[in-house]
């Protein structure tokens, strides 16, 4: 289903920059980790309060913040508060039914995007927004949930004694997008299956009623997921346009790699939406085939009984000078008129290929 | 039903200029009410003469006049002529059948748009024309209807001594775009919920003609909402680009937020749209699964009965010679055909997946 | 029907810039009138010849010729001569197969649209070509056919001593743009009307197979609408980008005022085209609606019918050992199977919603 | 049917620049023309060879020589090497599966374009590629057939003393240019005539299934069409944009006006391919339709005799006790049944507007 | 069928940079051909080791290096670190998904494309993906197969003393890419002929199920060939746009040629996509035809024998009193009717063109 709007239309009416949390997930408890690396150091532990964050501000080491769960509101409050955000991120932050986009502040960046999540037993999609704040040496990434997105990069982090750990916020930022575009090709690789199978239904073997409801449960996936995912090509446009310090000439090539497979994505679901398109059509198709095949049976099989039927009809009249009904040889006659006449229909219909 | 355009041609062959009102909401009063503030004080009264807001002419607060109501053209002249504003201004302001659009002058903003409200009991939208008229420290809000619709800003005001009080006549104005482009998401709330609801009938229950006529008056809603709620991006982005002194460069990034807003609108709009669309294949295929469905039935039903009463017609006639009228076992025999040879056809059917 | 094209090949082959008058209307007398007027004065007379126009030329009076009428070229050719007009505008005069364009000239202005007239009867459009040629201080206006478009701008002249009478050719030539785009308004109703009617007749009465021609032909109408209304926004554009002195810079915001009519009509027309589509679609369903109705009906009548038949066929077989047919009961107890297997079936196919 | 790409794959493999003729028409013979003319001489004559032109190289006649026929690759090849013509651009003079284009090299300039020609018999269009390549002075033009296509112009440079004979090389491409769009017109009247007698057919005569080949052949010509025209506008405009000295500033105006036709031929393309849409629709509505005629008549048939039949069956049957058939009136009494139950049934389906 | 993006998330979670061979083709060996030419000289080999190439990287001749197979990622990676080649340049040579680009590097220029091959049997495409990476005068040139794409061009480096072994990398660039570009041509006359096929099916004989199977199965492929061919033409934009010198300006006219015969290709795919649109439409009409065929016949044979059933249903009734019976010529007379009944109706019939 299209991600439900209803929730769109609760903060209307509300002053602009009221910091509320809307969405349809509701974390408990809001976790936050902070995982502080350079090249040579890193540290990771979770964090109870953000006071613990302040010892980071000055200094010259790259600062990652994950935030899992929305829902305690003080927290983006605070963060608003110590590190001077606009009042309409913070909103942002907390609205999850942004559209993917990237905003340019003087000394800090924020880009908001979906997470799209296959679901495991059938086929839909669950979509997770999350939100980056960055600044120089810091980035903030607030989650709806709690999940293990970023485990493969804090893992190479961890790890690695490369690229990642010697470079900058808007490196970080790079790999952090780059996991969650390539998330995307999870989810096409899922799409992919759903529609080839639905083809092969449709194709060979009996379409169901049900069909109908597939079709049309994908097509909805597909408006949607293409909502989400279009708009990021042009945000990470929009991060190669900025002349922001925070985001280093070096990182431009990077982004450019992202913004490749964000088209392939976009591509790959426009293609989708033209295949489901003609799947309908051929939906529409298959039953006006099997209708005229009931039709042709139907034909067939009344066209021969029915000449027959008034054959018998004819000698089962009461009429007093009726000479064949005494002929010996009548009966015979007629089974053998009973039996040829049908097979020179069956003739006929065979050669109109109708059998 | 899309807005009647019936009223468009009242005035074609009037010359250009002449102030006239054009719409279909009438109403009998117009009501004025000046709100006047700055950050510490705030008057609030109705007023009945123009006149009275003269005071505030030269003052350095924001004066806020809403006018409710516009069927007194004279007030719309007098305005016109205090505060030196274009006849063409005047005119559209009067005429309730425009396209939103922004228009700037060398010392007044005009901007029109439509707000759009889901009227309660069945799906259809009520249109109510706003146009606003920016000076300097001043705003002129026309509507058509007396609602309650700007209390929740006015509301604000009153209580707030935060940044609206603070601000200029360019944050009143965003305030107001703001609360006309919110109200949107109510209507695509009760959009969402007849489209879901139409989509639930088509795939599960039994749709009736009557769908279709609900599948043609939302499509004539939506085609009719994307024509006022679209140009609002068109018109915040004229409102960007404009160099006026009117637009402080601190407003702008309200207004981008604005602008966001009436994207995600549009595209939700867009999406729907494309849902409907489909919705009227379904409905299509729905109908030719019923016809097949019939067909079937038809078919079964007279291809097991057709044979049988052929061969009842056989042993009605009366040919002297038909031995097997003698047989004694001959009708008990005739009666287990007609119940062998049903069952086989049913199993041909089955096979046939007709049952 | 689409404006005929055969006229179209007329001229190929000819060498360009023969003046030959191309159309269907042709009127046998060509009418000139001569409109001088300035703040001041007014001189309004029909004339015969040219040379009576001669004496305005150098006079500072805006001097307005209107020619009804284009099958006498000796005129345009005379024209021509007199104000030193370009070759291919002669031609684009007489040919009334013109796009709407503006083409921007040393010393003058030549602008060419057609205007629009819905016919009384039946929904059909008469489309009449208007050219105007601006020069300083004189604008020539060339109709194929006599009709009363002008008469409220002249009678405005007339009778207001306002902005028309104390502005300049540009201004003129705004009024009479602004009166032809007016007249869609008009057309727009008219179609409105038609497409409603339309509408009912589908959704609620019988559609008969006259409707499907009367939406072909309303789709045709509005395809040819299009193609001669839409490009007149480019035109307005044209003309607000050209630099040319003839137009001033206070007539913009008028030529603007015109634009936004024309993009409003462009948008009612379009409008119109989508709904039209639907229409289409929504004849296809209620066919395909009727048919399933019709099969339904067939189908339980023939349901019923059937088994019952076969049944009294058997009771009509001569076979010697029948006991049934020696029962005093069993005609009566057969009756009573013919009246309660009909009620079975009947509510059968109510629970099946076929009744 | 589009014309067939069955030549284009021909040439890969082969080295770019290779001067081989590609192309369907293969006129045995090539046939030169040559005129030379300026504003009081003219001279017109066919040569055997190209050094015949060598002698206007340096004149300052403007010299046409037009080729018709490009199996002599040889001439081609002289060509180029006597004008120092870009390899690619003979290639392409040879290869006719070219897309309209306009090169401009530093002294020549090379424009493609197709000639698109209606067959008289049934409507179908026989493309020519004609090439033009533009020196000072000199204007070569290839074609691929021999016919009458230039005789106009030949013969307005013969006659007229007029502007064509004092101008250049560009004013002579222009009058070719002309020609070549102008005969699209011809070919839109066909179109317009082909697809007004089918649209005839379909609502009010009776389509057979032969209307489907017409609607798909003409859909195919008009795909096919579009190819062909609508790169000549974008053409056109690449010949004004050109600062090449080989195209005055005069000339513009002219290119203009074919440029209109360009635009008016495309957008009338545009139009025939939108009803031509339509009327696919039309068509399978009124199969639907004559469906539903069918379907009626059966029903109505059927309903009326089966309830007779059964009747007639009843009374056919032997049992000892049926106490009706040995009444007297009986037998007529169940003739008046037979006549009045259709007549209640037919008023019924009267009522239904079946009938 | 589309192809397949199950490989697609086979990398996402992996860090950026990683080399990793990504693809269905995988050949065991890895092939690599060195063909180092100047205008005097060619020398052509296998090579086993990268470092047999070393020798010519400060020579003036080009080398070209053709790598056929991607499995070995030990190649990439020394070529990155020999020639100090970015990471995801090297990335994506190995990852066999990439969409149609061209990157530019300080001293490197990366162009990866599809080379699409037609298959022999039945219509599907084989894509091989090819990327080149051009320095000053080396060109790699990876291939996921061992083929014979590249053998003309070699052959003629061999041959030819020409143009193509006097210039530089560049111009070996554009002739790889318009051979590349060229093979589409072949793909193209493949799609031609299926879909010609497919039509004639349609169109004359007897469409069964399978045709649907064709069409969905040629859309697909057209989906897929579009999504492979339309970038290209916008890399070859970029190139053309490109400022680095390892393009020199005069291999833009050649590369302006591939992007002609590039934007050619992708118009015949649209063109091909429109046709098969019309082609699912008139087999969906096709097919109502058909039904309609069928539903005629049944009603004509069921019209003809209904009522004379009826007739003979009526005298095989028993009543006591049915003088009818008795009249000698009643029978004789019945049969009368018998056989003018049905002709009356096949007149009727036929007058409604049902026969």
């Amino acid at each position: 289903m299209i991600e439900s709007l209803t929730a769109l239309s609760e903060k209307s009416g509300l002053p602009p920059g009221s910091l509320i949390h809307i969405g349809d997930v509701r974390e408990t408890v809001t976790q936050m980790t902070v995982i502080d690396y350079c090249s040579e150091n890193i540290k990771e532990h979770k964090i109870q309060s953000l006071d613990e964050i302040l010892k980071y501000k000055d200094s010259d080491t790259v600062t990652w913040v994950i935030i899992e769960g929305l829902t305690n509101v003080d927290i983006v409050e605070q963060i608003g508060t110590m590190f001077d955000i606009h009042q309409l991120v913070l909103e942002d932050i907390l609205n999850t039914h942004q559209r993917p986009k990237f905003e340019e502040y003087d000394d800090h960046l924020f880009i908001v995007l979906k997470c799209l999540l296959p679901e495991n037993d059938q086929f839909s999609v669950t979509y997770e927004q999350i939100s980056l704040l960055v600044l120089k040496n810091f980035v903030f990434a607030f989650k709806e949930k709690k999940d293990e997105l970023f485990h493969p990069i804090i893992q190479r982090i961890r790890t690695s004694s490369g690229r990642l750990r010697n470079l900058q916020a808007d490196y970080l930022t790079y790999t952090i997008l780059d996991t969650i575009v390539d998330q995307n090709f999870i989810l096409i690789d899922s799409l992919d299956e759903a529609i080839t199978s639905l083809e092969d239904i449709l194709l060979t073997s009996d379409p169901v009623n049900n069909t109908l409801n597939t079709i049309q449960k994908l097509k909805r996936e597909i408006i949607s997921i293409r909502k989400h995912v279009s708009p990021v090509r042009e945000l990470i446009s929009a991060m190669l346009r900025s002349e922001s310090p925070l985001i280093d000439e070096k990182t431009h090539i990077y982004l450019r790699d992202v913004s490749d497979h964000a088209i392939r994505v976009s591509e790959s679901i426009e293609s989708y939406r033209e295949i489901l398109t003609g799947l309908l059509d051929i939906y529409i198709s298959s039953i006006s085939n099997k209708m005229n095949e009931t039709m042709k049976f139907l034909t067939v099989f009344a066209s021969i009984f029915i000449p027959l039927t008034f054959l018998a009809g004819i000698y089962g009249m009461n009429f007093e000078y009726m000479p064949e009904l005494k002929w010996k040889w009548a009966y015979p006659a007629l089974w053998a008129v009973f039996i040829i006449l049908p097979i020179i229909l069956l003739i006929y219909f065979r050669r109109k290929k109708w059998l």
